[in-house]
């Protein structure tokens, strides 16, 4: 409840513990606002997006196999930032690479997925007008487009029948935009 | 389009490339559904909760420094899941720790933060009829509490103000249940 309580920590070292196709895992030494020392295990993320493509009150969504969570799962089209691309010119090829549409594109959040470990960040985009423009998908990407009515996905999105936070989060964000 | 499209991904060996206070990475080689194979870097992670708290139309945030992202946020209390600890029992401690409160608890949501690259799983509860009750601290964590009306809460996360996934999400979650 003190505005004045200082509470930022300030990097002593640091190393990078591992490079990967996808992340970089550093673990830093920090002092704390109490001046003691503590360790910090951050993983370094690229950015993503993810896409709110509507079409004729339908909402396009992609069924994939997530090896993290070891279980298909049903969500909006996403993909990582590569080095040097927008976030907007990112949104425009995740859709066309996943589902093969190019829409006009809206950005309707930006959100850190979970700042206690990463700094990913997310950017939600709104496509609409939707045009058939396919781009070649990732070669080690496998994925099912399906569509369900923007009603029923509102319906899932309220009663925690998607399972991943950027699909739940999306769909309520566009709610009141649409 | 095709139902019987096959889009698991089968694990064929793998190793711990670390194992941290709170992470554990590990890189799989995988079968992919054409046979090939890939790399998997996944984070392991125990989960999470975090709190929706309301008391007399008020809703409880926490200030905080968040070193991965560089920056003070204002979120919902939040925490890990100790081991053997259940998602409700985390919860009961995580409130009482940060904000000094004991609350009825219910489960409102159950999601993945990032299924991309970790198996994360946040339970976010709604807590009222709050009493105070308050447990120590970790002693590496620096935060402050602030209460600001709930419909301010919600305006905030439906115009994208606070700037983590979870806090966005519980507060729309919530929207509809109270």
């Amino acid at each position: 409840m003190n505005d004045k309580l200082k509470l930022s920590e300030t990097r002593i070292r640091g190393e990078v513990l591992f490079e990967g196709r996808m992340l970089r895992l550093e673990r830093d030494i920090v002092r704390l606002p109490n001046g003691a020392e503590a360790s910090r295990e951050v993983i370094r993320h690229p950015g993503a997006v993810a896409i709110i493509a509507l079409q004729d009150q339908e909402v396009l969504l992609v069924r994939q196999y997530r090896y993290a969570i070891g279980r298909e799962t049903l969500e909006i089209p996403a993909g990582k930032i590569d080095p040097q691309e927008s976030p907007l010119s990112c949104a425009v090829r995740e859709l066309r690479e996943e589902t093969g549409y190019s829409g006009v594109m809206e950005l309707i959040g930006t959100f850190y997925t979970t700042p206690g470990f990463t700094d990913e960040v997310m950017h939600i985009f709104l496509a609409r007008d939707l045009v058939w423009d396919p781009l070649e998908t990732d070669d080690d990407e496998f994925l099912a487009v399906e569509k369900i009515p923007w009603n029923e996905a509102l319906r899932r999105a309220q009663q925690n029948e998607f399972i991943d936070a950027k699909t739940i989060l999306g769909i309520l964000l566009v709610q009141g935009k649409i």
